[in-house]
């Protein structure tokens, strides 16, 4: 029972993930901080929901699969603000692949070795599958914040320009949920929850 | 944009599941309660690392997409503890399908219809992919209880009788999962986390 015994060590192992926090609120439960593990169902199924604006040909269960890991190495490196200062990204960087090596290792092969590769297919985002993924990563934050009068935006005095370069992945691979994002920053910026620069 | 806009509209309500809280607790986090949200998350990952071990054609991809949606009634219907009055569960049942209805209703067609039939069947756990995927619903549970001193077996005062019932799902379809469930239900016992009745 070796094999089940790592499987189940990885399973529990994940757990911690229940206790990353973001900067994004949950509005519906009394604007707490968000984690990291809530945050990833929410863009699986986002995911799932939003998959007829790809145009290309997006293997919709390896996204699932994808945004269901994608944050796991914050068990090790914590959770970086998208818009805190770049010079941190890339101490960051190395903190996460040590951290899927770490974390994905726990597991038996062909398993470890799977979900390595997954995660890093993300994080390079060349792919079709992965750069559908960094869209959902991108938009929800967005339909949350102005939900939100602003949300982790207004707070933390977020531009205009930050969030259109970070939601550019939709541009050309969902064009009606770039429009549609396009719209919502404009709005932001009436509101006066982006800063517009 | 209104397939557009009703498609967000779920995406946002659903962001309710972050405040349905569980008994299970989270060892990680300072054993605060458990969310249905990161719970859901927990168990899409859990059936795709214990996947091969369901003997039979399940397909991993709709367990997953199940696993996500399986709790989303909670937002109305509040999540009941598996070890309640079983009184309680007829007055439940009621409320979760009106609970589906209203909130898979949300979604434009065919999406709506999708999702009401993937609940359904997973409710009704006749086919291989619902019985693997309450198998996983029950099994991860006993993972967290035994890493966490009994967890919320042992604040409940829960029964060796009625985990061996929850977990029976495992019998047949997973034939060495249901043999460590056994053995971990013997330790719970011998241990005063469980009660051996």
């Amino acid at each position: 029972m070796q094999k089940l015994d790592s499987q189940l060590a990885f399973i529990f192992e994940i757990d911690r993930l229940k206790a990353v926090y973001r900067r994004t609120m949950v509005q519906s439960d009394n604007n707490r901080q968000e984690n990291s593990a809530e945050h990833s169902w929410h863009i699986a199924m986002t995911a799932q929901i939003l998959h007829e604006y790809a145009q290309g040909d997006v293997d919709i269960n390896r996204v699932v699969s994808m945004l269901l890991i994608h944050d796991i190495v914050e068990i090790d490196a914590g959770d970086l603000f998208a818009f805190d200062d770049p010079k941190l990204f890339a101490a960051q960087e190395q903190k996460e692949i040590q951290a899927a090596e770490r974390i994905f290792g726990l597991l038996p092969e062909p398993q470890s070795t799977h979900f390595l590769q997954l995660w890093l297919e993300f994080e390079n985002a060349q792919t079709v599958d992965a750069r559908f993924a960094k869209a959902m990563d991108r938009i929800l934050p967005l339909v949350q914040n102005m939900a939100n009068e602003g949300g982790s935006w207004a707070v933390n005095k977020v531009t205009k320009k930050q969030v259109l370069q970070r939601n550019s992945y939709l541009q050309g691979l969902a064009p009606k949920l770039w429009l549609y994002v396009n719209q919502q920053i404009e709005l932001a910026c009436d509101k006066g929850w982006l800063i517009d620069n």
